[in-house]
């Protein structure tokens, strides 16, 4: 499918403050990027990059005054994700045979700390068969446990918390899965994108599961169809892969985001037992 | 310096368990391992990587069925630490011209949240002139307000139990040390080795700061030498660096570590207005 | 002083709940009501009791339906808090003299971790000479070391995340300054009430001390004078005297609060060394 | 029945010290003692006081000096717990109608942050009829769902740490418990006690909710039976009712707990729809 992405997001700085951002279209071999504008008001200097491992595209912003700016991105970008009609995934993962990039999703992280859900874990999923079967039912248990509450958490919120808790936005769902996940050895990265009919419209974080060879996409929250997403980022959770971090102090004073459709039409994807799921590559 | 170095490690395996190892000694262009040897008793199969940023050298082991073993490594390493006579760091680090794979240092982890340190880091910190400065005086705390009682903590301690409960290890220094730098836009990764001199002998953690172009080893500890290091591994935290990670159940009967001089004299480095500090590349 | 206290809180009630509400101005030899009034809109019963250790005096009140109310306060009370003219505190207090009421004081609460506090409070506070000046001490950390930020904490916070997080309201303030006494074993509780002179105005929280046999009010903010207080209710923390306790699920829609001078004039305490504190009985 | 109970603590002082141990039998209308020794060696002042609300019998122990001392506790005591045949109460406690201090089990204490399980409580719990059916609910999960395992935990392990790691021993197996009755408004408490036929020998800890009127005792670890109780003392929680308390710096060297049948023949509390619970007044 083709999507018309935008996103536009505002701050007001209040000392010298470095900005890293999240919300380029990654280029994939799944996904194509056909135009693409970034708009900076008022004009500075502002510095694209790849990351190290190539998981994202950021842009980094040096802002050495108070000031107010907008940055504005948009971009035609053709997507094609692979559907996963058979699952072969094994009982458990062969964590000894995993390449040493894929096993680096095993470990705890800053928001996900699968080392403290060990025994939560193996006691509600330790008992599901296979490894595609384990990340689906903790999908559906963090889904059916976890109220989507707006507004009750905020950046310093863990899956420590969320657990606890009970509820929590996308991005505290997309920890807590992860975190489930590597308690159980498998690994699982964050994932961040645009998607397509999500409402209200707004950036959207899910997770990315590792099995049988491949990294497949699910959304605890269930919010918007699998298929509709445009990726912008994967990372071990959103430390490293949040829409912005911020190195200084400035105040978030506005936010928007669109993703609609650039041609065609659109199916949303769903599950049976011959559609077992999305991949984005 | 040439060092002798050993470990013996080993543990009573519960159930299926996969290990990681990070106890080889790393091969940079400081050093150079004249001869190794690996010893698993009994014999089992075993898989030598290096991680995918070659921040490691690792072993992974999957142990099928409950059993005791053994895990012994020794080697011959040549280490030649730089000394650092020339601190040019300025006021802060230009978070916007960092190589993206340093940057991924300054994001908060596991172990250290440095985005839960923010306030307290200006306040303690924040008037210190250089970058240098900057961390001296974070080592300097840490060393000064954090008792060092063995087994006060355990594998899931972080820096902010360490930084209100003032006790730890090697590794708790390291890391509340680490979420500090990172809470001042410093980037900082943990440091594991074989430490010379150490009493009791063991393996030792500490923390390198990326300033001015180079990665510079700071012990909060004090315990080691700071020019007499064999470096097996840096990382995020001890999330990813450890020198045991462990999928499965099984539990530690018994560690060794030895690091001896093979040849030569050793002067400890100790520092002055001349001698900044050791960087291990 | 004779003072006008008002107060006025209003709540959308979304299922059957049940409300605690201390507002009234307690009566105790050092404070006298000449005259109160309580009143509902809409009217519903309410009730009236007294604490069994006579620290509030409180009013329970049950909706059993979704309806919007308000709950307004308005008494004049006279308030002679007894000025502390001489210290004869010791170095520490002897605990196992204690009354036994006086002692549960002692012990950790859910917003005053101060078993997780102790080598903290010892290192930083333990080398002061007497109570009193262990006391002014740790009110002068807190309020040189916390930022008073509105809004920056919620209902859940306690100490152990204000000494980290270094910033928060009256209520953090005196959370972690009971923790802080505590740890070092001096008998310390919350204390809420009406404050003259306070900017803007509000319910205020502050924190009591006990030594020399009496309870000898603190207050780390320093937002208002010490002996323009009207007493609400004392306690081990916000958990057993906070304003508002809800059991059920409503949510605040407004609240207001004055204290006036209703007649003569007002002298605001000051520190020196014949005047070293107020308590209220 | 009566019991022959013996305790007998150890510890070695590092600096002055006062403790507070709650070790001796309760008197109330359902426990009568018949004879009692308290030996401490070497010998030492130490002064036995009721707790202000009766819900212990300590003694407080002023230590000057390092040095080794242990303590020993026996007697005769009899206990005759009431049988709870049948249960009235209601879908919820009328919260507005509890007596003041019942009412202050209802809020969240050091170790019961009920206020952060409210979400988790009602959608595990909330849906069951009466009282006295969710406590029993609680009661099975804590003990499905939690793991006995010695060690596992400290001084410090709070219910929000069991909640998610999922071992713990019978003081956190109770802390839990309180914490899920307060989060849906149920009156709970602490309960230490001297337990027959537990395995091996130990001061056990249970809890208390209070419906229809009384006290009615769960042991969600089920490891002895519910009327072989000598009630030592209750609290909000372990911080106020622990069996040892200690303000200073020392550490326990031994620890022997002894519950004997002085005469006559026990038989176990079993539950079934007759025998509905166990209360000790």
């Amino acid at each position: 499918m083709k999507y018309n992405v935008k996103s536009s997001l505002s701050y007001r700085v209040n000392m010298p403050t470095t900005f890293i951002f999240n919300i380029h279209a990654l280029k994939t071999s799944n996904q194509t990027i056909w135009e693409e504008h970034l708009n900076l008001e008022p004009s500075m200097k502002i510095e694209e990059y790849n990351s190290h491992d190539d998981s994202s595209r950021f842009v980094r912003l040096k802002v050495h005054k108070p000031i107010d700016f907008s940055l504005s991105y948009s971009a035609v970008v053709e997507v094609t994700p692979n559907i996963i009609y058979e699952n072969n995934s094994k009982k458990s993962i062969a964590v000894q045979k995993l390449d040493s990039y894929i096993a680096s999703f095993l470990y705890p992280s800053r928001y996900c700390q699968s080392d403290k859900l060990m025994k939560f874990a193996y006691k509600e999923f330790g008992d599901v068969e296979t490894v595609y079967d384990k990340v689906v039912a903790i999908t559906n248990w963090v889904n059916g446990n976890i109220d989507y509450v707006s507004g009750s958490t905020n950046s310093q919120t863990s899956a420590m918390d969320t657990i606890t808790e009970r509820a929590g936005v996308c991005r505290d769902f997309a920890h807590l899965s992860i975190a489930l996940c590597r308690a159980l050895s498998i690994p699982a990265r964050y994932f961040t994108g645009y998607a397509y009919q999500l409402k209200p419209q707004d950036f959207h974080a899910c997770f990315e599961a590792y099995m049988d060879g491949q990294w497949i996409l699910f959304d605890p929250t269930g919010l918007a169809p699998l298929n509709g997403f445009v990726k912008i980022a994967t990372g071990r959770d959103a430390a490293d892969s949040a829409v912005t971090s911020i190195f200084g102090n400035a105040t978030g004073t506005g936010i928007e985001v669109n993703c609609e459709l650039a041609e065609g039409n659109f199916e949303g994807f769903k599950y049976d037992h011959n559609h077992l799921g999305v991949s984005y590559g």
